[in-house]
């Protein structure tokens, strides 16, 4: 299959590696990719330029966000949450519109000091604010709550835990945990949690997420539903 | 030990209970006792009337908050997250000082609908506002992550799960370990986050908790931090 990866950030580069390695087809979305590919400092998120890391994934087109999501059949939001329905503007609701989204960001707000809190929650999510954004999008929130090397290598993680899926379009929650399965996710490590509504809830994990990277010091880690007797 | 139970909930009583069959004497706290007494419906919550519950642990006093306070060497709140503020202002500043508060309670707010949202939430916690408020009570938020069952008797949940523990004064947070212990918790389950601004994480697990439930179909299930390698 043919995916966008809008967003050029270590989670982006992270995920379109691994779809890649799955025999994907894969760009990656920017908003300007000259700007994008002159730059040799760490960006403002602290990522690396990622020139040395297209030079070593030749497979992987680095195209404006537009182009990328015109090219994808499915495509995948890796951008900061801040930036996120800017970037799928910049994608263009022609380029969008029937496709699958795979949304992974989360809408971390810096600006109130660190840790970072969360805009908007309680009562809304980034997942809610882009299907209403886009309604002819089929958004799928999954992903978003654990680091990136352990949403495409799950085996980092000792023993089982669990992926959490939301969104209103069913047949569009069953091609991402397709491609969750293809990512290393036992089908039973996947939980259904209903609507894009609920991705409030799991957006709303970041904020323990964080914590808990502080006080166990590692990244490799993730959240395991105990006694879940039913799974999607 | 003395506890004062703030709240007649189900939270409250499951706990009270529990105290009481480790040896501990307690006395439940509530606004007004002869009308908490008189009730023969639900209340608001749902709770179920406590005069019944009551007859069957006559070891536990009903008292008003501010009795209970000052009955209790250490203070646990089960009041409604709402109520909390409003319900330790009339246990009274002096009642309070000094003394160990485990804050179980949880700040939904059911005015914007069904499922509850929280306030404060995202830049503040219910804990932090207690801890603000009342200055000389130790404030250590614990068991707010779980079904009331669950909180004193672990073992309903299969295999390993956790308990996070948040709060500013380490020797509070000693002594809610040993309690959490008492109630058969291993000491490898309790997570100690930091101080009580890490509340702000166990407090927004609840919208996904609340998820989870309806996912699930039932409460009998905790989280559980796979590859959490160091623990309090």
């Amino acid at each position: 299959m043919r995916y966008a990866v809008l967003g050029t950030g270590i989670v982006g580069r992270t995920v379109a590696g691994k779809l890649v390695s799955l025999g994907h087809e894969v760009a990656i979305g920017t908003r300007d990719p000259e700007a994008t590919l002159a730059r040799t400092d760490p960006d403002s998120y602290g990522n690396p330029p990622i020139g040395p890391w297209l030079a070593e994934h030749l497979q992987v087109r680095l195209l404006d966000f537009a182009d990328a999501a015109a090219f994808g059949e499915s495509v995948v939001n890796t951008t900061a949450g801040a930036a996120s329905l800017q970037a799928l503007q910049a994608a263009g609701r022609d380029n969008l519109a029937g496709k699958v989204l795979l949304d992974i960001a989360n809408p971390l707000d810096f600006s109130q000091g660190m840790p970072p809190s969360l805009d908007p929650v309680g009562t809304d999510s980034l997942g809610e604010q882009i299907q209403r954004a886009f309604p002819d999008v089929k958004v799928v929130k999954a992903l978003n709550t654990m680091n990136s090397r352990v949403m495409v290598e799950p085996s980092r993680v000792p023993g089982e835990h669990h992926v959490f899926v939301s969104g209103d379009d069913a047949d569009a929650k069953k091609l991402v945990i397709e491609c969750l399965v293809d990512f290393g996710w036992p089908q039973q490590s996947v939980i259904d949690l209903g609507g894009i509504s609920t991705a409030r809830g799991t957006e709303m994990l970041l904020p323990l997420w964080l914590r808990l990277w502080g006080a166990l010091g590692h990244a490799d880690f993730n959240f395991h539903i105990q006694g879940a007797r039913t799974a999607a």
